[in-house]
């Protein structure tokens, strides 16, 4: 996933060589933060906090969260990224014999360096077309596990959008939820990009019944305009327990805590943080429009802010010179599967000019 | 794989309530230790000798390895058992970022409770069809780990004979030491079954030669005559660093090690470790000769002693009454794979018997 | 603590060499096993059993040890060491953030090669003066634990005999018991000379009182006349979950554990556990009287199979030149503490004889 | 050490409900950043950056450490705090089996809830007056660590200023790193306060001098005028293989690495971070003048940003309505030592409204 058509540092180096300016596509996370967060943690600077997330900012913060999950007995805990945020999730809440089943495609399973492994767990890693886990999937995996030769299956990773741009329906996400729960399996959701999942146009769940249909789950910042910061929330009584001890013992607890509940406080008080994701998804839904209009399929349906056309090698190569994206991987006959991804913070004329370029071809 | 085709304990209940006996190709670890085992572990019992593994038995019996091996410069430690072996040698080798590349059939990936995990590693898993690697799953393993947002993978887990009962051609083996010689892989190879991989009518590798193509392996007592035990054999130098403190810290270092010291002893002072697994071969080739003249087709060409007929599901229940073995899975047409497993201890009579059932049927 | 008089391995090398004999106080592990254990072991050696634990043998050891600490409803599993046991007991029933109070000179503090530190889990260590826990040391060490920037005291660890030979009263461990459970600790007791606490002279504990009094503890063999093994036996019901996958993940589950359960169901059917650290008890309560006799001083009170008598210099390089023993630590003045350690096996001749040479000086 | 007087988070209770504001001295982290700093971050915030600390902005912010240190060959990695620069540091430096030796009163020791052990990795815990290391204690953990039952010392942990504001004299650092070198032995230091350690007027040691005699620090950030980060700095050449794969597999690769950058591209440009520094000592200093001048003694002598003056209780008692610091214990006679800590935004009317109230009493 991480194969860059050109070798991504020989490239930046030739282009700050010959002091080209390439228009990146590769990642939701290339520019700093959104001006209002910027503005937001410059705020009340001065005032002393507590320190290590006890601040009142935070606090505001995490209440302003429980509002707008709909769960006012949430713990609300935020960590500086993603990784960090799964692996105290996956560590805290297992025990040592304990694995969680998560698809192949997943952030945990291939992207973190063996985080999670590395606290000591296995992870089930299954097969699926769109990186989202159904229930067949679970059961199978259940079903495998006899008995004390192997692992005990106890958490369900899933994340929405998924790392191929998918999201899960309302239906999906019930059915899920009641096979953990009839299973007291864990379902765990990561929300690196839950911003997207949830002004998608496709998408028929609310940030509300998400929070009632998931254990624990954490919603993404870094990803939709922040600096930094992912706020871990759990909904589950009794999965709350010493949870600070975790974050501190992973180094997650910052001693300014007050730099990541500024944003959150920033993103949930209005409507930033899913303005901010609808952004992305438009300007991602024009990409896919005008990638479409030029007769090119994609691998999976376009619907969040990572988009994954089908285009021949020739033209890849040709828009590899003026946009930044990652090459998926080749298929048959002379095409390959890019990904593109759009932010906060895309520029729609950047989208129009990928556009103009991919017609000239 | 673990399937029992009635759940063990509840048909060992029965069996038990109406005395009824059963002869068992479950596995072959069923008796406990050939009689010249049991003896030497009697002999010198009263010598006091020094704990740990520094006792003169267990000296002699690891400069009898290093003779047989050809490798008069390995460093040999008796370890207990298959799993701890096998979690010592990868936690001791491996740094924390780095993986093991294994067969998604290995003793490690899928029966081990999660053991490698548990001392922080993850095992990158290859599907394969016979529980054996080749240098194209490795390179492919290697290609797909781009950078330091994945783990690293540093070393090749083997087990010959398989899980599925096949062995590793000379041919074979050579390729995948040059390869790993190459890519800087640690080449290990689990000898649970190594000495039915070696004295297999197929087998066309030596002691001396496996030792000399891999970096460091393990000679399997517990599954070939002996009560306990498993000789870990280190032959690249840069390997042996400190390997005691690790034995000790995962529990490994017993008290009185003699007691492995004197099995392998034993084992290894004349040519009881291979008349033993020949045995056992023959034993498994009879059945399958048997099988075979009656009809029935293999999952893998049978060839040490595990082996995988494929039989009908009437036949299987109808065996099932007079024999123990295990359900590998159900193929389509009323068919499953059994797996029978024969040792060191296997009665020819015991043979005889399941093949005359066979043929009744 | 394992300084060694003389370097141990370049001493048995000389011995060696001069083709010496010298009686060996070093442990009460350098014999073998009692030779009832070894028929034990020998015993029914053809009939198939079940494998890694679950074979008829050990079923039946552990019912006898559930009947012989009086309850019926424990859990008693088999491991093959000390180091073993402790490792899994305490990385099964921790979570991540916490940790176990134990003595300064524990075996777990010092002895383990950073074994529980390796499953993630920090050791308070407090100072004692004769390696026996008080409940305020307990309290103390609760009170210095304040929040989530430490970590959170769980368990308690205390091992009986201790390290240096001390054993608990009734009494102690009475107000150990009531202090964890008033303070929600888990109270784990290491009993690898569990036989020569219980067999001491001043010994007020009897095996089922100790078996109310903790919640989880294991009874040594390998210190008592086995060739290895112990047995843990679990009294608290929540601490009983799914343990044997705990014992694989470890590597803890031997394929034949008919060999540890044969021996214990030997030890337990009548009283040869008792026997056997009776006689070390007997062997060490004579060297100690004749130590006071030749008019030297103890570091501890003698009162089990490990005794501390402090002597000259002079003498004990004497002593040395024909006993085996650790050197514990220079006192002032000359003298030192050395370790004597008598076992199931230690003969009266060889008592005799150091006694002999001691008032020769 | 974390003891509150009063309980810290009743008292911000009762301080929020009555509306009153009371001056903290507890720590150096209770304000956001220097305006610098916040607006450093804010600069070129919408040019894309590649993520993960690969942006030019921490490219040069690592450059310029590299001069400042006057190691043009050093590896700076950039991470989010203290706890985790040390898990990060320790567990990719230590083989499973080895230690970290570390003063009892160490950050890693007592207040990082454990990170260091939960990596797998004992921590040899040394009893000081102030602190500080001394070769005499390296010596004796060596001693003291003889074989393979124990853990292998193999890194030395110290922190410049100390926990309890002490720092290091040039002697006393150079002795370390020959010490270290001579004994193979890797020399850490944790710069959390080393701009204070730098800038104290007992100061003898220069940020070049320090880069030359460790083997790996970091420059703490956070509680030196940064929102976040630390900037871990690699001297020795054999300490840097694969660095960025222990960052990313513990959770400390920000998405978004410039955040981190840019504060230490501000920092280190001029002297911004000597001169935040420096304010807090003179903030300190002048506390320490009044608090003699009234006739109190100090645990340690004041020489850094955390002083220790000892105070009649009921002093203290009154001090606290006014100002909020930490108890960190009692010593004999009605009296107690308190931790007052000044930072890069200490106000000097705070300063000399403490040394008032101190007056009036």
């Amino acid at each position: 996933m991480r194969g860059f058509f050109i070798a991504n540092k020989i490239r930046n180096f030739i282009l700050q060589y010959f002091n080209m300016t390439q228009y990146s596509f590769r990642n939701d996370y290339s520019e700093g933060a959104h001006e209002k967060i910027l503005k937001a943690i410059s705020e009340n600077n001065l005032v002393q906090e507590e320190g290590y997330g006890e601040d009142n900012i935070s606090i505001k913060a995490a209440g302003l969260i429980r509002e707008r999950t709909g769960n006012p007995d949430a713990d609300v805990h935020f960590v500086s990224g993603g990784t960090q945020a799964n692996l105290i999730v996956i560590s805290a809440l297992l025990k040592p014999h304990e694995s969680v089943i998560a698809p192949a495609t997943g952030h945990i399973t291939v992207h973190e360096a063996g985080a999670i492994e590395a606290t000591g767990h296995k992870i089930n890693a299954v097969e699926t077309k769109d990186g989202k886990l159904r229930i067949t999937d679970i059961q199978k995996e259940i079903d495998f596990h006899e008995d004390e030769h192997m692992v005990l299956p106890k958490m369900v990773f899933i994340s929405n959008s998924t790392e191929t741009g998918c999201i899960y329906t309302k239906t999906e996400l019930q059915e899920l939820s009641e096979c953990c729960k009839s299973k007291n399996l864990i379902l765990y959701l990561d929300g690196a990009r839950l911003g997207s999942a949830l002004t998608s146009d496709k998408n028929d769940l609310t940030l509300k019944e998400i929070s009632d249909l998931v254990d624990i789950f954490y919603i993404g910042g870094t990803k939709n305009g922040a600096l930094l910061g992912e706020a871990i929330v759990i909904n589950k009584a009794e999965l709350k327990d010493h949870f600070r001890f975790h974050l501190k013992q992973k180094g997650a607890l910052l001693a300014k805590g007050r730099v990541i509940g500024a944003q959150f406080l920033e993103l949930f008080k209005d409507d930033l943080y899913f303005e901010l994701s609808k952004h992305a998804n438009t300007m991602a839904m024009k990409l896919a429009k005008g990638i479409k209009e030029a007769g090119h399929e994609f691998f999976t349906e376009p619907s969040t802010n990572q988009i994954f056309p089908i285009l021949p090698i020739a033209l890849i190569e040709k828009l590899s010179q003026k946009f930044g994206f990652y090459l998926w991987r080749k298929t048959e006959d002379d095409k390959a599967i890019i990904r593109l991804v759009t932010s906060w913070a895309t520029k729609e004329e950047a989208v129009d000019s990928f556009i103009d370029e991919l017609q000239k071809y």
